[in-house]
């Protein structure tokens, strides 16, 4: 849910990998969600912790073996997760809470994928490198959200970097409805690559805080 | 490392649960360390870095079933942890660099130790409960962080909570060292109690930011 609500002033997204098109579709099915929401006073902090409750009815499915049908609710979730933007700008700008709590929940929700994806495998055989890729593939996502707000806390934008959320949220959708689809290595392989690209940001992460930092240093 | 590098101003750190005299000897132990440090002009930077290559150590030692030694290991990166901030604070107050290396490198180190933790049980048999334990203890232990830095992106000091990290690399260290002397539940009992505090500290912190930005809410 970290696309949605209002950023700090000064304090751009990283660019995002996704075609504009994808994004103009995604709008056009949000609208009346949002014109919904705000006809029945729904707030964006409500539609924020429905999406977690969302979130762990999917990873309930997923640690019970329903890959297909987990994917489809994640995706559902994360449609959720952009109307909680769009109504917190639609009734005057989000708040400082709304933001914090909008991302906080946000890697909580990612917590809980993964775990459940972890929960998976071990009730698979060979459990071994599917889980460590699921454990990498966690922490690497929380480096890069972390690396960003400790470097927001002193004063620095790190929003750059090649693993934004929305495209590990792609992903990791998609390795699971293959996977549900009887295609199982593409989830492996979306666990490694996301491991892979969420370690990368992070050190382009630190690097540029180096960088920004060192006029400071002398 | 988080607890050595200066924070910013006016950003206290948690309450320790730890007693004073174990400070004291580590304080007792470490000044020799210091001095040591400033001698050969060995920036904190530096050390701070070593203490992830001895986490790094210490998880492949974990990871193939020297638990004994991976705590022991685990234990003398965590006095270097302390040497670091002391450093900087010999040499001038440290960077805003510093702090945020430090904090974004102890991360990487917790997610190192409890990946080196779900490596070694999925050697054992049954690796179901207590892989998902760790998991569950590095999602909660991020949240905490993350929580925290977020909070102070938007300049709220959230350091309150019941887990702070020194806390947690004691019980880690301690049920590895136990776990590695033939006492293994003490290990599985270690990773639940982190797992329980920190996802308990996580949902303090979400309040505490709530009740604190209650009044810009009107």
């Amino acid at each position: 849910m970290s696309a949605s609500h209002p950023r700090a002033p000064g304090l751009p997204r990283g660019d995002s990998l996704l075609p504009a098109w994808i994004k103009e579709t995604v709008r056009a099915i949000l609208d009346p969600i949002v014109r919904l929401a705000l006809a029945f006073h729904v707030t964006a902090n409500t539609v924020t912790v429905i999406g977690l409750v969302i979130t762990v009815v999917a990873a309930i499915l997923i640690g019970s073996g329903g890959l297909l049908a987990g994917a489809l609710i994640l995706m559902g979730g994360s449609l959720l997760d952009a109307v909680d933007g769009a109504l917190a700008r639609a009734t005057g700008g989000g708040t400082a809470f709304g933001g914090f709590l909008d991302s906080t929940l946000d890697r909580a929700s990612e917590a809980i994928v993964y775990l459940a994806i972890a929960a998976y495998y071990l009730h698979e055989p060979a459990p071994t490198w599917p889980v460590l890729a699921a454990f990498i593939a966690l922490a690497g996502s929380f480096m890069v959200s972390y690396s960003r707000a400790r470097a927001e806390g002193i004063g620095i934008t790190a929003a750059v970097g090649i693993a934004p959320r929305t495209e590990r949220l792609v992903l990791i959708i998609a390795g699971l409805g293959l996977a549900g689809l009887g295609i199982g290595p593409a989830l492996i392989a979306a666990l490694w690559i996301i491991a892979a690209l969420t370690v990368t940001t992070t050190a382009q992460r630190i690097w540029h805080v180096w960088r920004l930092t060192a006029p400071t240093r002398g």
